[in-house]
């Protein structure tokens, strides 16, 4: 019996959520203190928003090498405590200053800056503390090696630089390969870790993950021009967030400097060339092929 | 040939100033790149400020158990960039709104708020990088173990969740056992690791640490309650950041709950404390002696 893939990309989009939000609930238990607001704070923006791609990509590397569930949840929780302190940090009024997020006002909105600033950097802390626990893996030289690839992707020779790189662009539009550049950092790092994590925690030599690499690069700027197409086209309450905000800000985007057709033929090159990569491997990169596929469909 | 204790813990304190901003200087080297800025904000505030008395405890706690200077000054540096990262973060216009640390303009101030928040984001990641890097310790369950003791003294049930409860007090005042609380989460936590540091890397057991923690959580209040009495008495020339501004809070401090008299004898009673916690060492414990009466000397 054949199951298509959309089908399948969405049951395990709802396995993922499900395993997120529980491992979430847990870890965030609120304290009968002064800091439960700080918890609570947290748990509105950790807990029942996003499509846990990330975490996904985790899990779909660890097929490739057969490594389990448990070390692929709390792996993919880690870089969606990074992610999620990130959009805490940037939806901030003195950083992009959005008031809704995942279809909720963000947390600076719905609780103070004050709070959304400590509760950013408290999730940024918990991706550590869960890397370095014994049930993500059990040899400690893979725990220090996801910690030490985690923290480049989301400091500032990743996700972190380019957000700099971002709110530098408002003084001065960029032209194509600087915005290539900003976004490989911005969002591209954190989709590398995604694909390195299942190799890191397998084991694998360095030689064995060019395909990974290219994987992840591909991938990871296919995303960013549908985002871009979204954020022209798309609808904020399916979004959940505001739309149009790069244009308003006169700010260059893929779509800005391609246009929309061939912004969308630039992303469905980019899908094709991804799957090229996984050349090498059989059915069990058949979730990778999956996500890539989703990357474009999501803007058609 | 006797070495008074105040000019033994000057030289080490230059000592370790010295390694940490030549540390600072390399880990830090400004791109060519939009993300200049970003690193020139880091630089800003992680070099050529501070006592760095929190490296200089690590050391001392290193000096115990025979652990070297490299691993020392690594593991310090961790602190720091935990340290520092706080401070841009505490004097942000949300949270404590201070202009000047340090005898300098803030990071917000000399910059701009989005660049100090992403500045204290990086500085956060670095820690941790250092923290796995092989040059910290061979050994990386030793590793692990710093990771996990630095995440979890920095984050909501340590330095960020005594921030939260700070910013909680000015709704109402705290009572001593409240305020004693929040200080040994918001300043006393990152101590506790100071002090863990060596008996981490050295793979002391468990119950062996229980005089280290005895004493730093003796320190850490004596050092807060010195900090409060600066507060009141003390110079922004001498202190390089604003001072009274707890008491036009209106928050409640220990010297605010004790009086300035009765607040000295018990930071003296602290000290005394936190020196009989070493009755089982000999002179590898001089550092951390001449640290204790460091605590309360630079408030008299």
């Amino acid at each position: 019996m054949r199951v298509d893939a959309p089908t399948r990309l969405d049951a395990a989009l709802t396995a993922m959520a499900e395993a997120i939000d529980g491992q979430f609930d847990q870890l965030l238990a609120v304290p009968q203190d002064q800091r439960a607001r700080l918890y609570e704070a947290m748990r509105h923006s950790a807990i029942g928003g996003g499509k846990r791609l990330r975490p996904l990509l985790v899990k779909a590397s660890c097929d490739l090498f057969n490594i389990g569930w448990e070390s692929a949840v709390r792996t993919g929780l880690a870089v969606e405590c990074i992610h999620v302190y990130s959009l805490i940090h940037d939806d901030l009024p003195a950083m992009d200053d959005d008031d809704m997020r995942r279809g909720k006002p963000t947390v600076h909105r719905a609780f103070d800056e004050a709070t959304a600033i400590l509760a950013g950097d408290c999730l940024h802390d918990l991706a550590f503390s869960i890397l370095v626990d014994e049930r993500t893996h059990p040899d400690p030289f893979a725990r220090c090696e996801l910690v030490r690839a985690l923290a480049l992707s989301s400091g500032p020779a990743g996700m972190a630089g380019g957000q700099m790189m971002d709110l530098a662009a408002q003084a001065s539009p960029y032209d194509l390969p600087t915005v290539t550049r900003m976004q490989q950092l911005k969002t591209g790092a954190l989709v590398d870790f995604c694909m390195e994590a299942g190799a890191i925690l397998a084991r694998v030599p360095e030689e064995r993950r060019v395909g990974l690499r290219g994987y992840a690069r591909d991938l990871g700027l296919a995303f960013q021009i549908a985002d871009d197409l979204l954020d022209v086209e798309g609808d904020a309450a399916v979004t959940g967030k505001a739309v149009g905000k790069d244009a308003a800000a006169g700010k260059a985007t893929f779509v800005s400097l391609m246009g929309v057709d061939q912004a969308r033929a630039q992303a469905q090159l980019l899908v094709d060339q991804a799957k090229d990569h996984l050349h090498g491997f059989g059915s069990e990169a058949d979730l990778l092929r999956d996500v890539a596929d989703f990357a474009i469909r999501r803007s058609h």
